[in-house]
């Protein structure tokens, strides 16, 4: 019952996408004019994927090798492993490839779509708002439920196939077995997401730079050899990379909370089989219930033309997370409740769908303090105009300053989320407050289904926005684009708001499913022990990967970016009489040329940052392994870890923060100069500003979203390699 | 014996000091256009810290009466208290406000010859170069000497004291009764250091932007209102700050050396009390034989006329690190050798020793990564100034990725000192492993006399270069002052890389002390597990803190520094013609209105960072501590309080490099163009750059050394409060 539910729905996402999907193809494509720049986007787009995918399939396969081998030509098996050796190789190493291929399928079956709608909401801009903004939802839907869909169906697939074929003696283990599967997502989720983020970063401030600041030319005028790339990088970038961090959220996400699950199962002796088996498959159930609100809050979503957009979309997601709601209550009366009788507290079940509901007034608050941060209506961004009086230095210290402010609500808003659900769950019943937190991370992610639609539909309507401005529509149409764009702005900052906020709430949860792990393999880990010098230099190592794997992203952007303004000054370079700039109107550049160094930039600056993720844990665990052994301290390599993924993620969540936010402030800033503030457009203010957005823009589109993706990363590479550091 | 070489000792160095200081105010003032820009100075530096410290004796006062209270008043008695519930409160209280007093007394005098010194370091270089340095180093090496002497005198006789009046039955928990001198301490360096650092740099950031940018005349001209404020600034901020910054560290770091030493003396049974004695006197031993090091090597420093004056610099330090090290090992020998001896481990003391050379090494490896960082020989400032060809966007992106680079070797460094000093330590006698790790921090902070010379140093040559500049002297002379503020500024970047390694190196030390101290109040705290949610949740509000501080006190700089602005185009607004500033070349500015500007923006910008520091830890343990209590774990809050400061200290270490080595960077990237790269001086790179300097200002100066202090805080506080968490 539970398994056809779960596959059920996942199947219903996949068919709703392709309906979707359909519908948006169906749609008309506007002039020949627009037709002729988004096919340029896309090639662009298509090119950079694949040669993307490429690099990533020959990290990931030599890696699959690697595990393989670790697992079993290295390591050593002991009596509690949850399957003979080469079944728990095996298991690991497909669950890895296939967790890796689905995520890579995912990424770019949504970009493939992304640049088809881009076309069509500007044509359906030519007529309604509605019209438009309705085609660049259901093009983000297409995206935002395969994401959501396929990780479900691929955590609930394998344990099925798991489960039928017997690969393991006891069920509450199959998810040891599967562990791989996150791990998979989270790799190709790094990787497309720092490749991606230098790709729009290098190209947006590659473009501004030499097209804006040097020739004078407008933003997004068709004679910027770069303008094409940056349209790119906003597919590339926004929509697969996002799309990549929240299909490994949850798939991570399922698999910590299933081993929590079975963890608090296996204390309730009197607990039957079948209940054990629900309550292990009650995330999958949940979050299924999740797929099947955001399909609903998509369909939704409608505004009248004279309506702001932003009301049709907060509309539907109010529907989606109280449909979700709701779902999560049947699931956890059906499925949690049983095992809270057996236990002989029946009440419990109320308490973690009280659990569930922290998880979603989560979501809500970081929504609204990234809000509050972000947006030019309040205290901190006006700050930062402000300070743009007396130039681009105090913009750039105030921007700073309220990036490193902007984390403290946030750490208190997850503090509180983690310490209340914990308490709660442990109230309810025993041993039940890990439990409680990875109900509430369940809770939170519940709506990431419709969450990722509208981020995706960010990059469409800037697209859209791109193509309109490009193809020289009239006033009219681009007013309409404008407002959506605007939209896509904000919904892109509130995406990031909930992948970090979800991420800092997922993060408690997969260290206690990487313990339980560690519990499982025979080492009884008693506790993390930061008073440990080991273990301190552990936390130490890991803040330090924040830092370092942040300055790698951040001077990636840079030295990509020289490449495209240097790629530029090649092309101009006939036009340049005695120092001046005379750009013939009809100048055609060559978009190819620059589309291909930003690829081939962006590919190569990505490799370092993403070796070092891996590498770094893994090197950890064997140095204080092979210092325990020889000290006699058995599972010091283990604890060692532990800290290096706590405390490293505890930096990562801040930094991401800090970078997002400052970004997205110094953004805001700027748009709040142009509609008059101090002087307008053009200003010395202005110019200030400008210095600040562009400072910002590999802080909030590469470094920090990277460091989402980093941190799930961490911990599933440390379930994944747990056994090895015993 | 011991006490009598530890107090005779301190009594030298107040005396060495006392003969410098009248050897420096015996030399010639120079001409009458000197002394009155010297004299302005020195009025401007008297009335900032006078006013400061006043501030902050209304903010220690209230504080020492709450200690008493609470301590008296709310505090249940154990019955493993050191004394009576009158004595414990009572020694706690006057020793928390004499290191707040020795510490201010310590600053004042520091400052008060260092404005002394300046004047008279610009009239000898009138003669000779190495009659300048020999001034200017003396004038700093009083200050050396002052606050290591005083820091030694007020432990050793607190010590001392508590010993003859009996005010304790077991001499091992006398460290117990004085950790409130290392609270007090710590506290009046905050304040001094943040509120020191936002005078420097508003007067900095403010006179640069209203004088060079806006009103187009030279850095340091005497018609420019702010430039004695700024003047001032690097009295109070680099001089008097990094002073208290010193003096805490050293004093901290000998009560947690004592707490860990007695801890040891404890597990060898049959130890006697005579051997017992000198394990806990031996870190006040072995400083003290380091201050006779740096004596005798301030005395060793002169240069020839044709020499690099790092030269003569490095050579002292070299003899100094030579002689600090001898007596490390005659003190060992001396000392520990008997209670190795006892252990039945006669050779551990020779490992010891070994121990104390790691601290040696991790002082001179921090110097050379921190010179790497910060000097424009090396690749990372030359990246930053290749970046300034593109704008300042791009020269802001680079330090920023430079900055966060920084990071990793100067970790990989302590992690290495940590792991290995506590191997060694734990290999030479059972139960020895923390005991390395505090000697290894002590042979770290063995040189501190002369390195707090050398860092005073800089102050007084940037003063003497800006009273030569203002006084119009000759081409020649302003020659010698700009080489002595070239080394001046090299040996102020080494000191920060210095006090933040000596920083994290010793936050080991003081954690471990806080842990012991929990157990000697008979709490068996096990383990700082950050796998229990409430103690991630405290180490993430720990990370928090260090985020929001640096956001307050980098804000601080930038609202001050508008205020200094606006203050100067008051005084320029009658000289503005139809928009044009014209100064008349014989305009006499009134400098006191800005001085009085920056010291009270600065007292009030001061309050708010100072306070978050002291309250959060105080919150969080009396928060946890209540739900501990709630939920009968005894001893939560005093966890939850170590997770908060050990996550906390790993936050403030990463961003205490990221902030001085991005800013360090910066000014020498500017500098490297001034040097003629990338078309020199006035150049559209150049301008890049200044605005990149610009941001480092507050980076450097104020956030960033202000969190070194802030680490020691969190360990001073926290030995303090361990009781109020019980």
């Amino acid at each position: 019952m539970e398994m056809s539910i779960i596959l059920g729905v996942s199947l219903l996402g996949l068919i709703v996408a392709g309906l979707l999907a359909r519908w948006v193809l169906a749609q008309d494509q506007g002039p020949e004019s627009m037709q002729r720049i988004s096919a340029a986007i896309r090639l662009g787009a298509q090119a950079f994927m694949r040669r993307q995918n490429w690099t990533i399939v020959k990290i990931a396969v030599p890696l699959a090798g690697l595990l393989f081998f670790l697992y079993y030509g290295v390591r050593e098996t002991t009596a509690h492993d949850p399957a003979d050796q080469l079944t728990l190789s095996l298991w690991t190493t497909i669950s890895f490839v296939l967790g890796a291929g689905c995520s890579l399928i995912a990424g770019y079956v949504g970009m493939w779509i992304a640049i088809r709608t881009n076309v069509r909401t500007a044509a359906a801009a030519r007529t309604t708002l509605n019209g438009a903004l309705q085609t660049a939802l259901r093009g983000g839907a297409v995206s935002g439920l395969l994401v959501v869909a396929m990780s479900l169906l691929g955590v609930g697939g394998l344990y099925a196939v798991a489960q039928m074929s017997g690969a393991t003696a006891q069920v509450t283990q199959i998810p040891l077995l599967i562990v791989g599967y996150g791990f998979g997502a989270s790799l190709v989720a790094l990787f497309a997401q720092v490749g991606g983020g230098i790709y729009t970063k290098a190209a947006d401030v590659g473009a501004d730079l030499v097209g804006k600041v040097e020739a004078g030319i407008p933003e997004d005028d068709p004679r910027n050899p770069a303008v094409i790339a940056d349209l790119v990088g906003d597919n590339v970038g926004d929509c697969a990379g996002r799309g990549a961090d929240l299909f490994e959220s949850t798939a991570a996400e399922n698999i910590g909370a299933m081993i929590i699950a079975a963890t608090l199962a296996k204390t309730v002796p009197t607990a039957s089989a079948e209940v054990i088996m629900g309550v292990m498959l009650f995330p999958l159930v949940a979050r299924a219930f999740g797929i099947v609100a955001s399909i609903l809050g998509l369909l939704f979503t409608k505004i009248r033309e004279d309506q702001d957009p932003m009301t049709g979309l907060n509309r539907g997601y109010y529907v989606t997370s109280l449909l979700s709601a709701v779902g999560f209550f049947i699931a956890t009366q059906w499925l949690v409740k049983p095992l809270a009788e057996a236990s002989g507290h029946p009440d419990a079940w109320l308490q973690f769908f009280f659990c569930g509901l922290i998880g979603v007034a989560t979501a809500q608050a970081f929504v609204y303090i990234t809000q509050y941060y972000t947006e030019y209506k309040y205290r901190p961004v006006k700050e930062i105009a402000d300070a743009s009086l007396t130039g681009p230095a105090t913009n750039v210290i105030a921007g700073i300053a309220v990036g490193l402010e902007s984390t403290v609500w946030p750490i208190v808003t997850v503090s509180g989320a983690i310490v209340g659900s914990y308490l709660l769950g442990d109230a309810a019943m025993p041993n039940g407050g890990l439990f409680g937190t990875a109900v509430a991370t369940m809770g939170m992610l519940g709506t990431a289904g419709y969450i990722l639609a509208m981020d995706t539909f960010g990059p469409i309507t800037d697209n859209a926005g791109g193509i309109v401005e490009m193809s020289n529509q009239p006033e009219e149409i681009r007013k309409r684009t404008d407002r959506l764009d605007a939209v896509g702005n904000t919904t892109k900052a509130l995406t990031k708001g909930y992948a970090v906020g979800s991420a800092a709430l997922a993060a408690f949860l997969l260290f206690s499913a990487y313990l339980e792990e560690v519990r499982n393999f025979g080492v009884d880990i008693k506790a993390v022990d930061l008073s440990k010098p080991e273990v301190f230099v552990g936390g130490m190592l890991g803040a330090m990967l924040v830092f370092w794997f942040s300055a790698l992203t951040i001077r990636a952007v840079g030295r990509a970016a020289k490449q495209v303004i240097e790629a530029v000054r090649v092309q101009f370079a006939p036009f340049r009489k005695n120092g001046k700039l005379e750009l013939p109107e009809t100048f055609e550049p060559d978009y190819g040329a620059v589309v291909d160094i930003v690829t081939r930039g962006a590919l190569r600056q990505m490799v370092m940052p993403g070796i070092i993720v891996v590498a770094m844990p893994i090197a950890v665990g064997l140095v204080f392994k092979a210092i325990g052994d020889a000290l006699e301290k058995k599972g010091l390599g283990a604890e060692v870890v532990a800290g290096f993924l706590m405390v490293g993620t505890i930096a990562g969540i801040l930094m991401a923060l800090f970078l997002n936010n400052a970004g997205g402030a110094w953004d805001n800033a700027k748009k709040y100069i142009e509609t008059g503030a101090h002087g307008g457009k053009r200003s010395e203010p202005h110019k200030a500003a400008v210095v600040g957005d562009t400072v910002g823009d590999p802080f909030k589109d590469t470094a920090g979203p990277s460091l989402h993706v980093l941190i799930k990363l961490l911990s599933t590479i440390t379930l994944v390699l747990a056994p090895l550091f015993l």
